[in-house]
């Protein structure tokens, strides 16, 4: 049977870029979606069997839509990541030239990350929202009432619609990344590498902030190095966070395990979203403490001493 | 002299609804800026006096935009505070009932929190992205030509706008709130009240979360409670974070002061964003042994000790 | 066959009041040993089956010869505590009186705790050390040769050896208590009563104190209280420690099962001295996040997440 | 003036040896007392100028004598520390060879330290408690009615009173050291070396050792090792303790300054007991961070904050 990996579309985007990069199976299908919310209620609902969604962007943050689809709702988890550079284009119909265009339509994230290009060389240009920046490039190349005249998008996106790019590699910091993930229903767990990442969301008990020093003992304890840590609101009420953390290991290491047990224990929940290959693929340091061995081997000297009575 | 302050508009956003909530002097003016940054660049050009912006929501977290214009630039401190409890309703032209309803205007944020309703009452709706909700509103009242037929927003931009109220409160989450802060350029600090918040950017040394805990300590060192907590990329590197932080207490307070100056010493860099008294007036709950005078004795002490030769 | 304990002897000694408040059972016998290391040298041979000796006065502090005989040598382990109120008198052969009194002979703890006594009443009496309160006591009735002419020590000591009681509860600090434990080979776990101890000695890894701070992180981050800690060199080199801990709860406990594992991976040793019931039978406060239930259904969750291949 | 110094005595003892090494002006005089307690009562009274005493053995652990008599009663201070190298001989009078050996008399402390070597040499021989090392080798040369035929001491004791040596370095630990430390009554604080240790008391307000963990914190968000921890009883009731602890540095220095403010302000008290160079002569590693400059330059950075209004 065929196997479909959704996407945040439309075609063009980086995601799409990403998804490519995974590399999927000769015999699987991609599908596009609209929002990272579609995408990810059809793989909860079954019609995908994964979906590559951003999560963080080096210049913008997380990406609030997927860590609020991954916090709530049917369980699924991450089985990978992937890294793409960002580089973006303004491009147009063939026949504008820089001088001609008063409105630019991309998505808000992307003009966020091209704003002194904009202010340089195009002042007076108001900006037009889109859903996506490849959304923004078919517009302009299909719609001849789109709101705008040029665009914002990656080069791909603009060159498969047809349009001239007026300007390459505009974004304001150079060597800007965004990471995106590929989700999946909770099934077998990837192989530990040993340069593995591990997500998980955290809720606390009490409705402040000052818990969150309890939290991240749990991980220094064990010798847990975080790589990063979001808050992000309930939606309760003001000042009430759960936290969105990615750290170092696996699930199946002895260290990881010990921590989630901790964590668990005393969070009001616990989300565990997945363990997976880094995509850097940077080993992690593990000094001899926190290694499998000791635990095991001061887990046997318990037992021992539990046994004492044999 | 007439003081003009800007805010986030244009008229009718929840943003003037808070510099309305904060009160004006009888000879102040008000301007709508179309953009945060547009307006906080005004501030820092002297054309305004102070700017009133989002910085926080009860259901969509920290307001990105806000964030990054406070911690770099120029500085800017915050010398208030003014919650306002969002309810939105959605609206159309005389006329348009609620089945008619195809495309639906307004800003991400605001589509986020309506989503449920939505979902259930148009599910065939397609989303058009707005730079506000009172833009919305506005583009559907004054513009025949709108890419929408109906908008969310604040029940006031409906009603200042002529519209017709289709559906009322339609908020997924009820009890929400967003936190607007009035910005000022450095001059005076507001006097402490008792019942005050400190908002500081921390920039670590190291690019490697684990420092975290180094800097949670020196609040926790001096018994000082966070109420926000955000991580922000600093956009050097993927992984590479600043944390925006509000805590309880003012700078003028003993205990807040050898705070800052611990983590001046630790941070790569520290950024004062003012302190300023809480919109919710709750007292701070201080300690004997962090209380002003604590310090104060032990310090006196210790001069003391150091003084023996005398 | 008869069951013999040794203690800390001879006759009339506070260790011996302490083994009888224990309550032996009615087939077993006693015998004195003139010192810790003695009493502990039959046990570890195998002579006696278990050993009263003192460890921790309320006064005088940790009894070094007993922790250092503990935490060196075959593994013996505490079984049981008790806590003696510690009175002393001032006792003579009869026909001397208080004036008469030129030397008194006691043991040096005994004589650094009734040295406000003497200061008031025999400021000009010479002190003479003795092995224990009751062999002073013994030597003043028995050996007319006795380098003193008054002992310090137990009610008991002083009437057993018919001495005549010049002064009653001298002691400079009233409700001075000692506290002993029962030392035996390692065998049968005491059971669980949810009011237990436990000791251990932790030897570090690296010989500086800064270490230390880890080592206590073990306990706090799983909720144990210690309830004893005392620093003891280890005889290597200056500076270079182990620590005497005690702490509530039982090896039993998950927690404590937790903590031991974590401060075997960190120490360089961990020496378990024994879980065992407290004297004072006060229960130790289990908040719900530390219990054998919190633990016990967190690391169900765990091989749950573990076993998502299944 | 004639200046004199106290020392715990008689002439001979490792004490009058440390006195010796320190160095005392051509024009001092020196003075044995027979106790730790009756010389630091002489040097409160103004009877000496300074007193030096034993604090710390590298075998047997704090001298506990001096610390309850420095913890307790008019304020004292350390000035200056000393390291001894501890060995010991077994002597007797001239004709005693090592098989006639019945009987042995010295310190408590000293009889400790050559238990392997009575164990093998002298399995047979009794021990006989004596005030001071010196003492008993004193008796054994000048009171023929002495209760010992040998002693344990250092070798200039031995020698000075005219015994013979029977065996050399008898001490069970190679290496073996003792600190001894010289106090004097508040006055000029020695000068800084960067090279210095500074020693306190500290009295916790809760009777419970968890809190120690929040001392402990006070040095270690300041960057400051302690070298020397020993938790003594209160002596109020069992499970009350004060901690006498060294630690680098001195307390001129910005880091301990702020640390001894701190802890002045979480404990039931802190007791100063000196700032005076290392014996050692090792430097304190001083990162930046925890520099006076970055304590001075980040104290500008505050002071300029809240003159904002200026």
């Amino acid at each position: 049977m065929t196997q479909t990996y959704g996407y945040l579309g439309p075609a063009g985007t980086f995601t799409q870029m990403a998804l490519h990069r995974w590399g999927l199976p000769d015999s699987a299908q991609e599908r596009a979606y609209p929002s990272v919310d579609g995408a990810l209620k059809a793989l909860r609902d079954g019609e995908i069997v994964g979906a590559m969604v951003p999560i963080e962007n080096s210049v913008e943050g997380g990406v609030s839509a997927t860590l609020d689809a991954l916090a709530h709702g049917d369980p699924l988890v991450v089985i990978g990541e992937v890294l793409v550079p960002i580089t973006f284009v303004l491009a147009a119909r063939e026949g504008t030239s820089l001088q001609d265009v008063r409105r630019v339509g991309t998505h808000p994230h992307a003009w966020a990350q091209v704003r002194r290009f904009v202010a340089e060389q195009l002042p007076e240009a108001a900006y037009v929202p889109a859903l996506s920046t490849a959304a923004a490039a078919q517009a302009l190349a299909e719609d001849s009432d789109a709101p705008f005249d040029a665009s914002v998008s990656a080069p791909v996106a603009a060159t498969t619609n047809g349009l001239t790019i007026l300007a390459d590699d505009i974004g304001d910091i150079k060597g800007a990344v965004t990471r995106f993930v590929l989700v999946a229903r909770p099934g077998a767990l990837p192989a530990r590498t040993g340069a593995d990442k591990t997500t998980v969301v955290l809720f606390q008990h009490h409705d402040r902030p000052g818990a969150l020093l309890e939290l991240l003992e749990q991980f220094a304890v064990r010798g847990i190095n975080m790589t990063r840590l979001e808050s992000r609101p309930t939606g309760v009420s003001m000042g009430s966070y759960c936290f969105s953390v990615d750290f170092e290991g696996h699930v199946l290491d002895e260290r990881v395990g010990e921590a989630l047990v901790g964590l668990k224990r005393v969070c009001l929940g616990v989300r565990f979203l997945g363990s997976y290959p880094r995509a850097d693929e940077v080993e992690t340091h593990v000094p001899a403490e926190i290694s499998d061995e000791a635990f095991q081997s001061a887990r046997a000297w318990l037992e021992d001493l539990r046994g004492l009575s044999g």
